[in-house]
């Protein structure tokens, strides 16, 4: 018997931060919904826990739905399930967990009825004004039937005095902080949204028709373009709105404007390295991160090691840089599965890997420089290095292709509470000697930017949205004002 | 792989009203929750579709939340389940499905956050001002996610003026035209209402305490107060609201009083045999109206055959006021299954039964006088009247125990639409000839009253809602004003 | 994440006995493996834990096959799986598990290779000497991939030196011992089999052809060829061996004529009511009891209640002949799922009974004489009867319709040990007193014998196998000598 | 629902030799069976279609037994499944489907009853006398349950005239061709073989006390050591039987020995780059042939990609021997999920890559040399090239690190047969051209050998089995002779 909203235990990379989301749309193709699941496939490194799909179907005139928890793959994988789903226009989400249980009202896209139709909205980002107004709009008679954030859009849209979708949306839109990219369908309109600091990314695509008019896309990233052969029109613009009807491409920009403030941890770690956003190449950015770490913080040492796989293409930038050779020290095993089971403490004792595995062959004897995106609460870390050393490594020394995590992100990034961070608890020495390695430096602030400027001549954007390294918060965090006061910016 | 919100197709008896569903509550009780599932399970006879727990645990201060397509017995069969269910008390529901498709959002008890708390939902009946409440609500901004009525009283109980929870309720109440029985959960009261006309059941029971305070129940039947021993007290009456706090009931009349008008189809078909309603054992009435059909319409037969299961209580009835022997000239198939596959073309031409097959050793040859509950649209009883045919019966006589179903019902009994009904379609010499059998009579209205009658003495109700058969509906039908004038009342 | 080879724990009736297997055969048919389902849908009283098709596909020249655990509308669901069922002729199963843990291997049809080809094997029964025939094979050097004995058959058919099919299938028949019916498959024929003393039933049938040939048909039970509209056209008689190729229908009966010992217990309990067996109508037999019950053991009473749903044919018959009302005193609930969870211990301490609910508005007050077919371990009966109590019956008078369950059986029917038989532990004072019941009666040899002679003028058989009342074992124990020496016949 | 026997289509790289199986047993542990499929889960690359687990109980002397489709992680994810797997010592099995279709019996470990007990056995590679002696053994009497050539060994140790299981098994052994390496379990005595050739790898590991007696433990793989933290011992040596009982170790040499002929592919293609098999990493295997493709094959390009994941080493090895950068050009999504559904036509015309996506940044405008390990048919390879080109790669050169596939294996690893591989049906300049590339090249034999021998000074192996790119057969190929006779080996 399947028990549709109860999960097992999985075995999760702990000791990351986690993107929550992946938000993908597409206007006028046959066959939307599956091109959607295509699209939430390449999105899936944003999002493993839940998934769903909204369409429209003009024919009809009516809103399909399919949510579930898992895999993009399995969800939509009944060629039942894919036949209800018809329509011309879609909209998708991944979910990785981060507010509220696994509840099955949190599942996204939200569908809910207005004055004006139905609304599917998907959302990629964190509000930091939600709670104040939940209390204010729950005083108002307003049901909320979730613990999303992104439910208080949803409302904030349905009081809107306003009379047309666009002006209530915008109204909206003015209310909420925080950061957030947003994909939106009603029946006649798909629309894609960015907050006016535009942290979060939002891109839009174009699939040429083979007859008719060409269809519209939009994805979180770049790589949920390609997968279904959609060229790139652009970057959706920080605090841009676009209005997607019939074959109509309509932009606004109801905002003051502010200085962009994309952020800078969707390169060093969340956006998958094939994807390019705000004008850069993931890939080239890390790459260029390693190059400057290895100026920074050089060390002789017989190879550079990524620990796989957010950590190759830094590895690939150090090694290049340095001069000294590229080797896969570390093996990833990437069958997981869905659903395995704890090991007992008496396995655990073991120290047990199930992502990880050593590859003694390159390690022993060898003094190695281990590259990895970033430390949070170093626990990983610190398991990673014991697995190499064990392996035969003589010396073991970490590169951070991100200056030290010192701030919890309150923008749509699962970062544990400041005080768990390990580089607020320790300085750079005891944090060297805690995850047990010879040497280990972070890049700095400046390499970063350097490396930054590096991918591309023509990088449009010089500031970034880097709280979680600095504490220098762009967008006043109203809900979380006491707990973290000490933590914002001017 | 499991697709936690697609149905494979049910093998179901389309040709009876479906009830939609159970409510069921217990308040003070360790293992709450388990003891809602057998409430439930109990109950599973007025909804099989789906099936949800809400319970709320004092310690932790947290409502926990379960929902499921499928039995209550498949969907609460997982022991990590029921762990997650903590808490003392607790209300389920059951579904058969009527408004909205099979959406996830449809699944009951409803749980939203209002101003003073968490607060859930579990609702039986139908409202007949809902689409004009929920247009106006929608107007004022109101967030509809799903397409069951039972949303309207959350967002009317969340917009209300009032400040206590019992005055926003009744608020609510008042402006809610139909019918409804409910059990509400908030963090510090158990609830229970039936609308002004008491037109579906709910009754109060109580487990006596083995240490400290008596557990009070809530059910739609008292069969869901005996499976978990508890005692039964007494109806809730029309238009009372019932409040349990603490350790303490209280009781509110808050509507204007109405002459009740208790369902009485409730005791043709929907309730279980061993429930008692407003007084009256199903049974007893079911048999004494099996009584009246022999006297009003005998006829010259060699046995009593019931159609299996909900025909065999009037069987007997008629079987014992015509002195004929009763007998089981129909088998019935428990063993369905949940996902039978429906059967091919040609297999269906070979006219296959999947739930009822004939006892040939005893209708060959025979005078049969078959006894069924009602006659809805007439396929499923000309079925059966080929298949006892073909195994031999040499005339087929059928008694119905219910007087001709002519009008849909609103207040929560899932019928076609009047055009649909065979009674309204055809006198009851073509309805014979359609069905195939040498004679056909119905129970006379007359008759039917003195069944109930008869059922008990000291009955207290000598009204009931019979729209059914004669189109005089006790609430006005807003909503369907248009379609339905001509049923109207009054 | 299902887990195919586990179970979770059923809501079993554990005392009564239980039938182990139905099978079923179908040749020259479209649809052959679709037709099968139907036949094992009606059959699946027999046995719920399990079930499995193979078919065979002339075109291609291929077997196919599909097994799994749970009720047949739920093991064959799957469109994808009926399309992958190919083919004109099948055989099926259906399991009630005696032997062997729920082993994988331990599904039925057996499907192995042998020098002539494919053969698929489904049994029903129990054989006397399988354990030791298994260690002289396994001796000599054959594999056990089961637990089953009817691997013991496939095996003989392997080894027998013989050239034909037909031969080989002789030859194995004659070295086995015990209780058999048998479908077997081949490329080129149907075959079905008895034992010499048939104690297992197993009809013939015709589906009579649209256009071509008939099907023919094989079954368990008439109810099986029922179902899908085939005509019954006799039983295989005891000892006979069908060979159905082609358009031909071949009889051999190659062992020595034994009087026949067809199982009495499948009259009284295991059959459906609607079956007709040698000749008797199930349903008949049961009402004969029913009479010669109240002849033998009357009883001043108000009523007549049966123990449903196995009980209500005798409660028929006995409530005819006593001339007292039938009555339904207790309720079945059929909504058991497939996977209610155990309730722990603290409900369990309510006395929760999940399948039956008692009538109060028909008990109370009452003087109650309850039907039940037997009595095993005594431990349901007395659970059925607290509970018809505690409704308020004045007195309850057991009445049921089997003598006494004195002997194991070792014929294909799962009891318990002789010595945990509650007729072996106590005379029959002892009994009434420990199931808590006024008065206790069983029919006698005698009775028996005259209610089956009453149900039909021209039954063919005068000899029945009534080992679990009287211990005289028709077919030798050889397995069991050691064991249950005490109990052997001749 | 979920259909136990039943698949959704997967998405797989149809285009790459396919391994079969992964064994791996293990002797003297608690939580035997965990280890087990902590080991397996080690092993999942060389088998993802099923997975198993048999292991012994000594308290209860008695086997359980797993099986199920899918991944270890998913299929042994249940802690009820684990409980129920008692026991200290235990042998599991990945699985390829090879040949056979996805029969139930078609799991391993296969599990049989004998005269001395219970025996288990599971098998990597593959016999190729199997159907000659599957005849003989029908023809005997013996009966084959599944259609794998595993089931041989089981009817060959049951019939043999030898009293000890190690001369049974010697016996069976002497019997067979082809590739084999077996681990069996029976109650007191764990076994691992390999065939005379030791054409597939087996290792010895032990998992160092913490009291009392060291576990023993088999794999197919060394990683299938690591995980658990257990120590390589050394390989099993070709033609080498040992046997694990109480706390002894024994092996036994009973063939005439060979010339070893240890699959090479092991190296190229099947093995994790964390394994050592015979004594050489396989990861500097991979790496020295990519040096070695350089020296023989280098080209003026901008940079080495290679085809993730399998082409990396050797990609690693070509770009430093060319002293060109390393790059990521393709990114693979290993999110696939168990079930993706195919895509529609119209979507599988936009030429939709699951599993690899080209990294632009990188290719575009670039002369880029891919670096993959094989071409079979040559379907996949034109994708990739397609795919890259379609990105902006100006120039692309293929280089493989293995010489052309021009032979069927077998010797259990599932190749198509000889006239679908594409070097088999065009020389070198056109199969560059149907591929799409300015250059292809592949690595020579001698150039395959001199990586080798680079690898590691001591190897003691000189003589491989190349067969599938030579066609020197080193073992007869009885059961192909009619369809092969051109490949065999004299």
């Amino acid at each position: 018997m399947t028990d549709p909203f109860s999960h097992t235990i999985k075995v999760e990379d702990n000791d990351h931060p986690h993107e929550e989301c992946a938000i993908f749309g597409i206007w006028n193709a046959s066959d939307a919904a599956t091109l959607t699941t295509l699209g939430l496939h390449a999105l899936q490194h944003r999002g493993q826990e839940a998934t769903g799909i909204v369409c429209f179907d003009p024919k009809a005139q009516q809103f399909h739905a399919h949510h579930g928890f898992g895999l993009v793959g399995d969800v939509f994988s009944n060629t039942h399930t894919m036949a209800t789903l018809k329509g011309t226009c879609a909209i998708g989400h991944n979910r990785y967990a981060t507010s509220g249980a696994s509840l099955l009202h949190n599942l996204q896209p939200i569908f809910a009825e207005f004055i004006f139709g139905g609304l599917a909205i998907a959302h990629n980002g964190n509000l930091t004004n939600a709670q104040m107004l939940r209390r204010e709009l729950i005083q108002r008679g307003c049901l909320f039937q979730s613990t999303m954030d992104t439910e208080v859009f949803v409302h904030l849209i349905a009081i809107s005095p306003y009379t047309t979708v666009e002006e209530k949306l915008i109204d909206a839109l003015k209310r909420v902080m925080g950061a957030y990219s947003l994909v939106i369908l009603s029946q006649d309109t798909l629309i894609g949204a960015r907050d006016p600091f535009g942290i979060r990314p939002l891109v839009l695509g174009r699939l040429p028709a083979k007859q008719g008019h060409d269809s519209w896309v939009l994805s979180s990233e770049t790589c949920g373009l390609d997968i279904i052969g959609a060229e790139f029109v652009r970057d959706i613009e920080p605090g841009e709105i676009i209005f997607i009807e019939k074959n109509d491409l309509r932009s606004v920009h109801p905002f003051t404007t502010k200085t962009p403030r994309f952020c800078v941890f969707e390169y060093i770690y969340f956006a998958r390295p094939d994807t390019f956003l705000e004008g850069l190449s993931v890939y080239n950015v890390r790459k260029e991160i390693g190059r400057e770490l290895a100026k920074e913080s050089p060390i002789d040492a017989d190879m550079v090691v990524p620990v796989p796989d957010s950590g190759v293409p830094a590895a690939i930038g150090y090694a290049e840089a340095s001069n000294l050779p590229f080797e896969l020290g570390i093996i990833r095993n990437h069958y997981i599965g869905r659903t395995f089971i704890e090991p007992s403490d008496h396995i655990r004792h073991l120290g047990v890997k199930m992502k990880h595995s050593p590859n003694r062959a390159v390690l022993e004897g060898k003094r190695v420089i281990l590259v990895d995106d970033s430390i949070v609460r170093g626990t990983t870390s610190r398991k990673i290095v014991d697995m190499v050393r064990l392996a035969g490594a003589k010396e073991v020394h970490l590169r951070i292709s991100s200056p030290p995590t010192e701030y919890s992100c309150f923008y749509g990034i699962d970062t544990p509470e400041r005080n768990k961070l390990l580089a607020v608890q320790h300085d750079l020495k005891a944090m060297a000697k805690i995850i047990g390695v010879e040497s280990l430096a972070f890049i700095s602030h400046k390499g970063l930017e350097h490396a930054i400027q590096n991918s591309c001549k023509d990088s449009k954007y010089t500031t970034y949205c880097d709280a979680c390294f600095t504490g220098h918060y762009p967008i006043s965090l109203i809900d979380y004002n006491n707990i973290h006061k000490e933590n914002q910016y001017g």
